[in-house]
């Protein structure tokens, strides 16, 4: 990318956050549900903190930070950087505003601007202002997942947005797509951005195995309750199964059982559920369980990429601006990209060979590559640029608020 | 009072919940740090709920309800009502808006004056108002110490209010005032409002005794912490010293220990500390730890009422708007009213012949009556017409948050 | 009491604690089940580190403890005698073995009763074994409670003891009887041992008011529980409506629901409920909640000891070795003493005037005296020396374990 | 294995575990120091439980349990079979008494190996046997970790055995030695016993790597303590450092400072750290700080494995005697087997083409391969026979009471 080519990607991409609170109030962009989920406004205020930290106090000749305060309540995790607002706190920063926090960005953006347009930047400083907007779009990604997440509490059941048509028709019956053995390549090929996380590209023995064609659905999951799944814990991890017991869990996180029927809360609100849209919002422990019951299991993570890599990544995003996953329709391997994140029975790993950045942005990956598992593809609040067949999203094994759904593998027979 | 002062009166104390959040964003308003404290726009819908639901779902004819899902969302603890809607998670009620909320109070206020102007309300649902106005007053209290709370979160330590100049001089020297054994009698005495937990009026024999004529100082109190008050367990009764150890307590809740001073967190900001000023933010524990430190003990609640009850209602209260307590000025028993609450030493308990209210609001009092400890007196956030000298307050014993302070007592040489 | 007395006394009351054990293994002896309760082998090696402590270590010209390691590991909570083995880890001090430790008791024993035949201790030091033995007699006790919680985790349901018959028959009704108001006193006479917490003997004025002749059976509470006495809030406390809730609580501690009927657990094993024993092991919260549905209320501490005071300290005790409460028989105030110990609605408090014991005893009770509610009377697992009209046991609100009952009171008519 | 071999083995299988507690008491073989650990008289019974359910229970033509309420008691986790003893419970279980449970073994033995006499046992049900004794073994194992556990709660500091020599001299240098890369096998061959999780053998593609010829050193471990390395969260995966924040954790689980010298629990008691030998006791996260901070990492389980299998499995185990790891000798690739279990990278999955047993075992292994990581090679608490060079072992990232050490590897230059 050359400077008038990134100048034009930061405005888009930094727009879009805009764009995507404008249905919001500002006490809906302050509250947080969950230690794990994040006001709005602190996504707003962090992703500009990663722009004012690693790009404006290195590059700016007489750089004074807008906020002094600021560089602690919104660094998220950085030791290299100091100290952290304590992340299950974020909920109570009142102050600043959001409409001060717009102003920060505003005035960040500017200075940003300012700086590329007037070549001060090299090379490397480039590169981190396009890490900092591929992060931008991972929180603008989050941003709805938290509001979601948010709006479930409420007993008034808000829409996040007025309700559009998703596309809810007949699935196409679930086929099985065979792959042969082999040594093959899975990371990224070294073409466009990617994170350190999905490099080096590297070499991996896979025996034969079957993918599903399609991701499993919800009337699907319903044969899975009605045949007792979530009662037996012979389906079931021991871990998953005294997550299942403690939370009392019996059917996905947003499902509802109203007045005899079942209802899923969506960010349209309530909405009777749908026996043919992909079921999402499952953990990993629920995943595996119906994967056991369906007698098949879940896909090592460079089966799936290996499949995906030749597929051109498009699908249901959020561009769509429908935030619900949608029934596919075509033929061979769908779905691959976007509806739902699909979890794999992959532990998130260094792959052979991997190398942290140097200097502070070194804290962005590694040492979360621990007690986590990899999903991959991108769901319908993804943004469309964010995603490659070698992205890796990792979450650990009792999350749910994630659009994570279910891709069904298999040995060969 | 009659209808025309009872319709007053509640335009008055209706009237002052709403310049109390005057200073405070929507944000502001809907955050809550813990879940004893509340939001402040839950507080102003749950008081309104009052009136709707003892009220008005009673006396109106064609009583419809504002919206349903409120009698769920702002029920604080009627189980006689219905469900609640869990405390813990009121900070996440993004929904309805603060000016939503500010909608509902006008509705329901001009339905409930409607009732009582057109001679509606019969004397038993007049006397429910007056409840719902000193609840509503209760609840102004709550409102101000638990945005303190809220905002003692924040690194940016914002004021609530602007700095106004509390009286701090040098304090009158603390006396001891004695009074004489006898068989004397507490509790409210009937003329005026009183809440149930007030009645009877009945019997107590007190041996001689004497009160300290004002509160403890900050500078009396660091005395304690510098003498090692805060590591010595002999000082502490023994859940005092667990609950010391496992915070890691050290000093006052809103105390600062910054740059080699001691700062003050107060509704208008960090202050630098003053030696002069009462004491204020002190658990039960760290109240028995200093009196026993300090070679005394608490009064008991008859002792105080005792003491009080022949003083004039009148100090340092909320319509100050000082949300500070301040150093006395005059002799005899002074700060009684006003300035902070005053720990005793008597747990919360029925009055001998104690009734709890028939009907709904008979969850009002009685059902807290067990391991929480009285407070007398009021404080510089409560409103002047809030107390009285039989008006018993109540905490358990580790709460700090509320203007706690301390007033020692003796044995009669 | 002379030396020839006390020296009796000693050998009677530590004798019996060998004699307690003797139905037990080594294992039975060493396990904890929870931590408010203690092993054993605890309770016989911290009631001789007290001797050795208090007496040994004072009095003895060549003192040297037993073993240095015993100092911290048998310390309950003497802040002021050094460190203290973690409560709840009690149960992990394998070593020293039983054997061990009945060794440390008779030499210990020996060497305190040769100091005392030789005259070696002046009055203050024989009064602290007069007091190291009611410390023993409270130990003595606890070891009976803490040892049926812990058998009552083994589904083979093991007895302590041989069943020997309890007094099972038609109780005498229920009757009401009346106690004038007026001042009273309470507090120790001053004759014979006491506590420091139950001095000064002091007045307090009482109104009229009524004691049941006898405690609650377990077919009265039954039907509390029948008439849906858990699952109704407005009986309970708030405190206590959240306890039943957490807790799943449906029944007292030791019921069982087995084959469509009800058993108790009891120290000789599982045993058919009685409705005419006096239900036992009821929390504060159950012993309220049954009072305010049996349109009464629990006695005061006051009430209770004035009325128990000219009683003669007779019942069924432990030296019965029936260890279960009985049906009572005669007229009058029956049960006072010994059957089951019996909740009041006091807080555990000081007495006016009340003051903690000089030196290191003085930890014994006044730390204590918060959060925690006054229980009378002795129960059947009580050593019959132990208990006078005046003594004043306390536990918190939640507690079961102990052999705690019912005694209803009411106001006046 | 033919009859009178199987028969041979389960008597000197089963024989040691009886010579494991003799230096243990009744107290000792009860206690249970966290819900992971299992009290010693628990691993005795839960083995014999194994036996009598999978074996009796099946093979016996008039079967009649020991006694019905074992089969609870000492039931670990398998579903399939009914409910099991809440774990965290299992050292309340004072009765059945050590004696009991001898005779409980005793008698099964004597059945078991009656029908294997007989000819009463076909070859799935001698298969079982075998697995019955290598599940016997992995107990063995734990029932010295779990000792051990316990055992360091006490300030006694009590020896399990008297201390015998451990080899403690210089270590020879650390070397790197290295592997090609290409595509090899792991897995168990075919031969002899092992458990499901080892198959299938598969194809994996490794690259270069080199491995380090000798386990890490206390020395060595006391560099980077010394270096800062508890201090830096730089060094450290994000769950980790809130691990050892949260713990306090600031060196290896059993290292104790005292009077200026660090020490180490042992089997034998507290003894001087030496420098040279091997640490052990550590977590999967701070094995991993340490090999950041040595600019190494942890090698999978596949680059373990193909380096290992040409081994012979020869080594320190439980049949020296001296349950402490000891300083190596030699050259190549030293203390694979024995002395420590070695963490690797790798999390705790199912291979490709893994198949779960059928029947009531199949919960063996499968349900537990999720968020555990594998560790390899056996350590010195292992039975001889135990271990093999595919030989999986898995344990949760905080686990530190195993004899889990530090092996590192490295990418090729």
């Amino acid at each position: 990318m050359n400077i008038s080519q990134l100048h034009a990607f930061y405005k888009v991409i930094r727009g879009r956050a805009i764009a995507l609170i404008t249905p919001l109030s500002p006490e809906d962009c302050c509250a947080q549900s969950m230690m794990e989920a994040s006001p709005a406004k602190w996504h707003l205020a962090h992703t500009t903190w990663f722009f004012e930290t690693f790009i404006l106090e290195r590059a700016e000749a007489r750089f004074r930070p807008y906020n002094s305060v600021f560089r602690e309540l919104f660094n998220s995790y950085y030791n290299g950087i100091g100290n952290q607002y304590p992340r299950p706190h974020r909920g109570l920063l009142t102050r600043p505003s959001l409409e001060e926090v717009l102003a920060y960005r505003a005035t960040v953006d500017q200075r940003v601007l300012d700086l590329l347009d007037r070549g001060m930047l090299n090379p490397d400083q480039c590169a981190l202002i396009t890490l900092g907007l591929h992060h931008e779009q991972q929180h603008q990604e989050l941003l709805l997942t938290d509001i979601k997440h948010l709006l479930s509490f409420n007993p008034l059941a808000p829409s996040y947005t007025e309700a559009q048509s998703v596309v809810d028709r007949e699935s196409p019956p679930l086929e099985w797509l065979a792959y042969s053995a082999g040594l093959i390549e899975i990371g990224h090929n070294g073409k466009g951005f990617c994170f350190d996380n999905e490099l080096p590209r590297h070499l991996v023995y896979l025996p034969d195995y079957q993918l599903a064609s399609r991701l499993v659905t919800n009337g699907e999951y319903l044969d899975f309750i009605e045949d007792g799944g979530y009662d037996n814990p012979l389906f079931w991890l021991a871990d998953g199964w005294d997550w299942r017991q403690r939370q009392g869990r019996a059917h996905p996180l947003y499902w509802r059982w109203m007045d005899d029927a079942w209802f899923e809360f969506t960010l349209s609100g309530l909405r009777p559920l749908s026996r043919h849209l992909p079921v999402v919002h499952v953990s990993y422990y629920e995943t595996d369980a119906y994967a056991r019951w369906a007698e098949a299991r879940l896909p090592s993570e460079a089966e799936w990429e290996h499949a995906a890599q030749l597929l051109p990544v498009t699908g249901h995003f959020a561009d769509s601006e429908i935030f619900h996953p949608s029934t596919p329709q075509g033929d061979g391997l769908m779905q691959c990209f976007g509806d739902t994140w699909e979890w794999t029975q992959s532990n998130y790993s260094p792959y052979p060979g991997y190398r942290i950045c140097a200097g502070a942005v070194g804290e962005y990956n590694g040492k979360f590559m621990v007690n986590q598992y990899v999903l991959r593809g991108g769901s319908c609040v993804t943004p469309p640029d964010q995603v490659r067949a070698s992205y890796r999203n990792f979450f650990p094994t009792d999350a749910c608020w994630q659009f994570s759904g279910i891709r069904l593998a298999r040995d060969a027979n």
